[in-house]
C-alpha cells in the first residue's frame, strides 16, 4: 500500500448507536455536508445498541477492510463529556484515519488493517464547532474534524499528537483449547439469526464434517456445510461467514434464537464421536481476551 | 421509451431484507462506491422481512415507475449459496438493468415495465469481488456488478446469455369474482395500517358507495373515500391508494389492526345490499395466482 | 445574513413519518434525483411516530440551526388529501425554504430562524408530479416542488401567494412558575432515555446544585451536572443538552424509564429545601401553551 503523502479523503465513514429517530445522524450529515460540500457519507450502520462500545469495535473491525479510504468516524461512547479523549488515528500510510472516543472503540479495526501510524487528541479549537454542550461530539467535535480532513487540511493541524501505544486498547475474546474442547465466544448475532463465532476455520478444520456444539442452555450436533440451503428444517451448521470466521447457523430459521445465543455468550466445540462425561452441563470458564494494542505499524 | 444504445448508469437502487443494523448495507454502499465513485445511490428499503421474496418483489413492482433509470438490486435470497443463480435482466430498451437472485423477485416489477429485453447469470469472474464467501452476495457479487455497469462495461459482458424465459417467474394473486363476491388478497400492509389489495378500482366500480368486507376474523362495511379524512372515528373506508390500487384504511389509526389482517390474507368484497347466506363464515378458497413470465418485451 | 437574490438551492432535507420499510422515503429520494440530479438529499429522520405533528415540529426546530441552507420539507399529515393545503415558507432572506402540510409542523422551526419572510401554497401544476393519488403528498406535490427549487424555478413560481400570517400556527408549551414550583414538560425522549424539558437553564440557574423533581408517578432529587459520567449508578441529573436545554439524565442507563416519563409529560422541579407540603401527590395543571406565528420576519 503506497501514499503520496498527500492524504486527500473524500469519503466519511459514520458508524454509531445513534439510532435514525432522534435526528442525530441527519444533523452530523449537514454539519459535514456545510463544511466539505464534495466529501461523499457513507452510513455503516447506527443501530449499535445504546454504550455498546464492544459491538461498534467489532462491526467496525470485520467491515473495515470493505470500506471506502478517507476518514472513518465511531460515535459510541458512553463517556461523552467526561475526560474521555476524542482521537483520531491515522493508518494504512495515510489512506485513512479513524476517528472515535479513546475507549478502544477504535483499535479492533485499528489492528486489522496493520496498526496506528500516528494520532492526535481533536483538541484544536479551529476545528471545534462553537457551542457549549458537551453531549453530541459527533455534531461538535467528529463533524467538523472530518470535514477539516475531507477539506484539505493537514492531519497533524487537528490537535494534539499522541503517541498511539498510550491509547485504549480493545479487547478481542481467544478461543481456549482444553482436553479437546474449543471454548469459543459468539462475537455477534445477525438479523438473520446466524451466530458468528470466534474461531477460525483452521481450528476446526481437523475435526470432521459434524461437531458437538454445547451451549449454556443445550447441546446439540451440527454439521459444517457451505451454504445455508444445505441444511435440513430441524438443523444446525457451521459454515465459514462472510467475515471468513465460523457461524453457527440455520436454513431459513435463526439458529440463534434456537440456541438462546447472544454476543458474548460461550460456545463448546468438539468433534462428534468423543466421551462425554455427562457431568459437564453448564458451560464454564471466563473467556480468556488479548489486547489489541495500538502500537505503530510496522 | 427510446435508448441511443449507448447505456450509461449513474444511479444505483438498493432493496434488500439486510436490515440496517448490522452493516451490511453500508459495506455494499462502500464497494460500490470505490468501484463506481460518480454514481448515486439510493436505498428503497432494507427492510423487508428476511426471506420475504414475495414481499420484496411487490415494494419493487410498485415502486418501480418512479425510481431512476440506472440499476436496481434486489438482495432478498433464501437460498444465497446453492445452486440459485445471480442474474441480470436489462429492460425498457436499455433504460434499466435489474438485478438479484433468481427467484422471481425481479418478476412482478419487469412485468411493469414492458418485460424483459435480455439476461445475463452474474459469472464472469472479473466483476466479482474475489471472496471465498457464499453468503453476501451483495457484497460479493451484485455490488461489483451494478458498479461495472455504471463505469461503463456492457450489459453483456457481466455473464453469460440466458433466455429470459428460463427465469423464475414471479406469483402475483388475481382476485376471483363468484356469485358476486370478490374474492381478493391482501399485497401489502403500510406503516400506518392501510391494507392495499390486489384490486384496481374498475373491478368495484358499479358497486356504489358502500361495501361489504368479510375477513377471517370479521365483517363489517366501508365506504368508498379519496382522504382518509373523511372517515369518522370508527369508520372503515375504502381509497385508492397512490399505487392505483384499492386499499382498506381508516382515520389517523391502523385498518389493518382493527380486522386483524397481514399481507397475504383473503378478503372478499361485496356490494351492500346482496342477499347474506349466513353460513360463509369463514373466508375460504385459495386465491389465484398468475405467473408474471419474463418473456421478451414487444 | 445576506442574500444575493439569486437563490441557489443544493440540498434538500427530508423529516417524515414514512418509516424506512415501505419504500415510501427511496420513492421520494428517486423523484427529486430524476428532476434534479445534482442536489444532495440529507436525511434527518424517518422515524418519527405515525401522525406526530408535535413531534416533527420539535425535531425540525431543534435541528433547523444546524441544517444544509436549501430546502426542507415534514412530510407529517393527518390530514393528507382533505382541503389541508401544501405550503412553503421562504425564511432568512431566501438562505432556506421549509416545506409541508399547513397543519403547524413548520412553525416552531420557522420562528428559532426568524420568521417567516414570504409563503406560498403548492398548487402549480407545472411543478406537481401528474398522478390522480391524494395520499401520497411526499412524492407526487413536495418531491416535484424541493426539485424545481434546486433545478432553479423561483419560489413565487410554485404556487399561490398566501400571507404567512394566515398560515396554522404550532404551539410550543411555556413553563410556568407558581408558588416557587416550575411546572415544565417533557419536549422529547431521546434514544438514551434522556428527557428534554421545555425549561431555559436561566431559569433554574438560582436554585443550586440540587433540584427537587416531581413527575406523576415519582419524586426524586436531580443534581446538576455538565456530564452523563458524573451520575452515580442510581442518581439522576440535569444537564444543559446538545440544544442548550434542561434534560433529566441518568448515567447508562434511561432517566425516562425510570420516571416512566414520555413526550409531553409534566415534571415538577424546585429547589431542593423548600417546604413539601405532602398534598401535591400529583402533577396537575394544564400546560401553558404559546402560539408561534408566521409573521413576516423583521
Amino acid at each position: 500500500m503506497t501514499t503520496d503523502g498527500l492524504a486527500s479523503y473524500d469519503t466519511v465513514t459514520l458508524l454509531s448507536d445513534y439510532g435514525t429517530a432522534d435526528g442525530f445522524v441527519g444533523v452530523v450529515h449537514s454539519v459535514i455536508r456545510q463544511m466539505a460540500p464534495e466529501a461523499g457519507i457513507v452510513d455503516l450502520t447506527h443501530d449499535i445498541a445504546p454504550f455498546d462500545v464492544r459491538g461498534a469495535s467489532l462491526v467496525l473491525a470485520r467491515s473495515v477492510q470493505y470500506l471506502c479510504p478517507g476518514v472513518i468516524v465511531a460515535l459510541v461512547d458512553p463517556e461523552v463529556g467526561t475526560a474521555r479523549r476524542s482521537i483520531a488515528i491515522e493508518v494504512a500510510g495515510g489512506r485513512a484515519v479513524l476517528m472515535g472516543p479513546d475507549n478502544g472503540v477504535l483499535a479492533p479495526a485499528v489492528g486489522m488493517i496493520g496498526g496506528a501510524d500516528r494520532a492526535v487528541i481533536l483538541d484544536n479549537p479551529d476545528y471545534l464547532l462553537e457551542t457549549n454542550a458537551t453531549t453530541f461530539t459527533g455534531r461538535d467535535v467528529f463533524a467538523p474534524a472530518a470535514a477539516a480532513l475531507c477539506s484539505g487540511v493537514a492531519f497533524e493541524d487537528l490537535g494534539s499528537a499522541v503517541d498511539p501505544i498510550t491509547l485504549l486498547p480493545g479487547v478481542v475474546p481467544l478461543t481456549r483449547l482444553e482436553d479437546g474442547v474449543l471454548a469459543a465466544e459468539v462475537l455477534w448475532v445477525d438479523r438473520f439469526g446466524n451466530a458468528q463465532l470466534n474461531v477460525d476455520p483452521e481450528e476446526i478444520e481437523e475435526w470432521g464434517s459434524h461437531l458437538d456444539v454445547r451451549t449454556g442452555s443445550s447441546r446439540r450436533s451440527a454439521r459444517r456445510v457451505t451454504a445455508f440451503g444445505e441444511l435440513g428444517a430441524s438443523e444446525l451448521g457451521l459454515l465459514i461467514d462472510a467475515d471468513g470466521l465460523i457461524a453457527i447457523v440455520a436454513n431459513r430459521t435463526s439458529a440463534a434464537a434456537e440456541l438462546r445465543l447472544s454476543a458474548g455468550d460461550e460456545v463448546l466445540l468438539r468433534p462428534i464421536g468423543d466421551d462425554d462425561d455427562g457431568d459437564s452441563s453448564s458451560a464454564g470458564g471466563d473467556a480468556v481476551v488479548t489486547q489489541v494494542e495500538l502500537g505503530r505499524s510496522r
